[in-house]
């Protein structure tokens, strides 16, 4: 199977924060922003892989600042990755505020994606080529994360996490 | 300020998987999965802090069988741990499907919230108070998977955690 | 058609009231309310029935008092007893506001489902096993409810209505 | 306070059945339906009080023929009597398939709307005027109504309803 | 194929501006008073042709007034006349503010729908036959507004819109 | 007040089509396609305004591709020309399917938006500066369009619209 360029994938969303989308306080529910990320992430995983797919895991995510009532929020999504059947998608969101114009990070997230058959079974994607300095650091440090995350779901022991054993014993 | 025993943040949610809902596969999209989610453990802090809350943090989630259209999604919250202005909320979530009468294992989560004052600046909560089994090694765990957090969103090192630290150098 | 217990209809609904439920006093308007408790009513009737099963009256309901914005919905519903193809639910719904710590009842409400079978035909459900006081005493009134509402739908003339007949006619 | 007619409230309303509306056999489920009757009611309300209004019942509602996806949801409202701060509203809804020019039946129904005073106090309103046949006898059939309204709400015995009981008791 | 009146496809729809639809100032957003216009042309045009029906172009729009939240928007829809495949909508829409009871010209529109037949292709739609002193008059305007669609769609030259050119080339 | 380019008002919107955005051909819904275009030029213009800004006016679209359920939808927004209080933003729309790997073009628009102050009233926004080659031909056509969108609002006689005039009058 052909590899394709981290790039091809690449997907910006920007949505205006409404009403309905926010709290008492007027900030975003984290909720809502995790449901503008997965489809931003599923349309980067469909463009790479050029099928249907689905959430299949969510990384530890952060909430930094809170995006407020009226302004805009900006995600990107790009595929680091991918292992045989699976992606992962690499995720920048920040808020704007068009009035006093700055911008404000949200967070960072890595979503994972299994591509599906027309039977809704897992099928191969595409290799990634990373390009760019980043997009190979990000390439890079795939493989800790998927360690991380066995480890988390219960599919691997620490002890056999070598990239993530690492970390913590120097 | 006195605690509080877990189980009065106790919260369940019942939700029907409407088309909208689904992706082409006709499976509940995680984004939609994990706005519910964010309601669920939001009413759970509302319950244990009595006062408004919000998301902070998102643990690692691994979504392991799809839940269909027509089925039903149940999710269940509750506060294992606070730390100073912060709780930890564990949900557990299945589906069902009446027609076969069976249900499965969607997923379990952490959420992390932070409560906050009528300013919006985060405030104390109460401690919580585990009674059962289950509780008590959730609030053990609680410590550990904040060390993870810390080090995942850059705000402590891998050395520093000591819990953690005992997982992978044995 | 061997008969199951109420308790296992039983189901729980909680909710978040949204700046889009609201009216212009900040008060969750009484459609999005209805929208919500046939929800849980057909939860409770698909787990008793095991089929698909669609709303086909609903008896007079008395909102007591509005639930505000950022308040919590509680809904409970249960099936009461079923008539060959059709199964009354009985609901409770409350406001709960965290902050304050109160609750406060909102309404009672009794919704009828018939259950279908895959032609989109109805089909015979289980008979209700009632167990506590709260359930017998519910399963007894059933049967008044439904004379008045086939009353109400021009189905059985006032004469023909005993149960109700006694209650005027003392 | 001055009278105003019956038609001056008249409202009408036109939807369009979506998929999120419709349950597994693509039939309009009822909390979305009475979610639209309860924002049509509400501005026949609005219409004659010129005060906002908030649902305070819903009369006993039989629905007879399912409405599908696609077809057209015609809803008609109009306020039948006041009774100091409140206003009975009656609904007629109905389905329409253009693609086989048929119209058929779903329900009549009662809403109950409280005007309000900008504290959110109940206010009172206009007295109705009822001009054609059909107005002046759902105007007579109001107090009737609203007796059996009360009974079932506890808030008045059987044996006062004198209007009511002359139904049962001939 | 027999014509049919233009009264025949009138079509009302009544909608309450909810907190969502709003942007800062309480103002009903443009995109979603178009989608309720897309609606309600939609519903005009099926109840003409009899067929499900598809948006092929929306002439400009200006909007006079801003409609504010809990104000109700009216919207009138009817087909002014069909060529072959297609129909042109004509809607009016204006606010209105029941508590102090004025009404305000929102915007006039043109919608042009394509009739489908079950395979998706286009269809022929019956004639129109104009009735009131208006609907003659939108009758024979919609000749010119076609030629201007065309040209503005690149699909005619200027030079060839004898009823356009006769208003610029006097 | 300093011009600013039209670049840096470029907005970049995708969406998924879901559901319930579509009829019952499977196509994206017009009024459901405008109304992320609203959000797309609301976007750019409070970009370059740095000012909360109201839909004005909607130019003649024209929808030449539907939009399939599943597909993506890429909405591009940018600032033409502004003038004085008011701004014209030009959108490129186009449909992705991503499985078989092609783009379609659905429509071009140009939406008018009015920059507001505090108060609700318009106010001043930059002129604009067009650097590439496409953002001058919009530039300079921009005038053109104002003309014919004030005629075609009634707010000028085509005997005034020296620039429309020449495309008739020749």
């Amino acid at each position: 199977m052909q590899g394709r360029t981290a790039g091809n994938s690449f997907t910006v969303m920007n949505e205006l924060v409404l009403p309905n989308d926010t709290n008492s306080f007027g900030n975003l529910m984290g909720g809502r922003l995790m449901y503008w990320m997965d489809i931003a992430a599923a349309l980067a995983a469909m463009k790479h892989s050029n099928t249907p797919s689905m959430t299949a895991s969510v990384d530890n995510i952060s909430f930094k600042n809170p995006i407020k009532l009226g302004n805009i929020v900006h995600i990107e999504a790009k595929v680091t990755r991918s292992f045989n059947t699976s992606m992962e998608i690499h995720l920048k969101v920040w808020g704007e505020d068009s009035v006093h114009q700055y911008q404000y990070e949200s967070n960072e997230a890595y979503f994972t994606f299994v591509a599906l058959d027309p039977n809704g079974k897992p099928r191969p994607v595409p290799p990634i080529i990373p390009e760019t300095e980043e997009e190979i650091k990000l390439y890079e440090g795939a493989l800790r994360r998927r360690q991380l995350r066995l480890i988390l779901a219960g599919k691997m022991k620490p002890d056999d996490a070598n990239e993530l054993k690492a970390l913590f014993n120097k």
